[in-house]
């Protein structure tokens, strides 16, 4: 009976991520006291979201359109193929603005604990990219965890028939970081792949 | 032009509380990916909220209809008014599970600092409830902040005319905390309004 819509909104809410019970009825009063401007913008927007925003047909980003805007744009190096777990990676990688080339998105890692097996990625389709012959260089930027390496191994391998560079990403001390803060695993690998000045 | 819906979406959700930009590019990242159930489940409880809930035109609640069901409920006190400053305070009493009496949502607090004055807060429709000379006891539940308190001995002068009991609530050691953590007013006053055992 009572609450019943801001029960509903509350629990909706809840489930995204970052949000709890707590934060979630936070919302819903700012959303209450701003009717017209916050919570009309919002439903508006989350339509166009439904209506015009679905994954792209070739590399698994998410836009507007069946082909994002990086696989359309002919000025990114066609031959370089970063392949990511999810499109939050390759946001990530946008941001850091330097990277020209293009993305295949994985949907996930290989993981025997969540029961993560390669039917569940997106490995057929970067087969039938591979496969024309355009790329030359595959970037595994899977994470830097057990399941993200066991995929990057377990791609390495999978792709060796098309005779292609396989690169990943230098692991090192992030910028900005102090050493005492970092664990022994990033300081090691960091002193055996140092460089020189 | 690229990313336009799905910018638009994450400045949106940006905006409301307890939510970044990037935490927005996470939530959105799990609506596309669960289109059908989430972000159709979300946009639908969220225009039921729109046209369902507003404010209670007796206490300012935010609930379906007209008149909010805490206000509808006769079995509840009706000569007991605890006045808090925010919805979100009512709902923090609501669950506290004890408090049977009426409220009444002020709307804010007088701040000087903010620009916050009498006019702006739900103080007309306090004195028509009272008029009614139904209430016998107004118990005052602002925050404990310089603000609140200041807010507090304003209404406590305000609704002298009605000869009514005013209280407000206890202050003292929050159940579960220790000693240690505590601020020394909060301690000074534990001790100064101890009870006997």
């Amino acid at each position: 009976m009572s609450q019943n819509t801001i029960e509903k909104v509350s629990k909706n809410l809840s489930r995204l991520p970052t949000l709890g019970p707590r934060a979630a009825k936070r919302i819903i009063l700012q959303l209450c006291n701003n009717k017209e401007k916050d919570l009309t913008d919002l439903i508006q927007s989350l339509n166009e979201l439904k209506q015009k925003v679905s994954k792209c047909k070739t590399c698994h980003n998410i836009d507007e359109g069946e082909i994002c805007q990086i696989c359309l744009n002919v000025k990114r190096d066609q031959e370089i193929l970063c392949i990511v777990e999810e499109v939050s990676d390759l946001w990530a990688i946008e941001r850091s603005g330097n990277y020209q080339g293009l993305y295949h998105v994985l949907g996930g890692k290989l993981s025997a604990a969540y029961g993560v097996g390669i039917d569940d990625l997106n490995i057929n389709s970067l087969h039938k990219r591979l496969k024309k012959g355009e790329v030359k260089e595959v970037i595994i930027a899977t994470s830097a965890t057990i399941d993200g390496q066991t995929t990057a191994h377990f791609l390495t391998d999978n792709i060796k028939e098309y005779d292609l560079k396989v690169t990943h990403l230098a692991h090192g001390i992030p910028i900005g970081s102090e050493l005492d803060y970092l664990d022994e695993g990033t300081i090691d690998i960091a002193f055996r792949t140092r460089r020189e000045f």
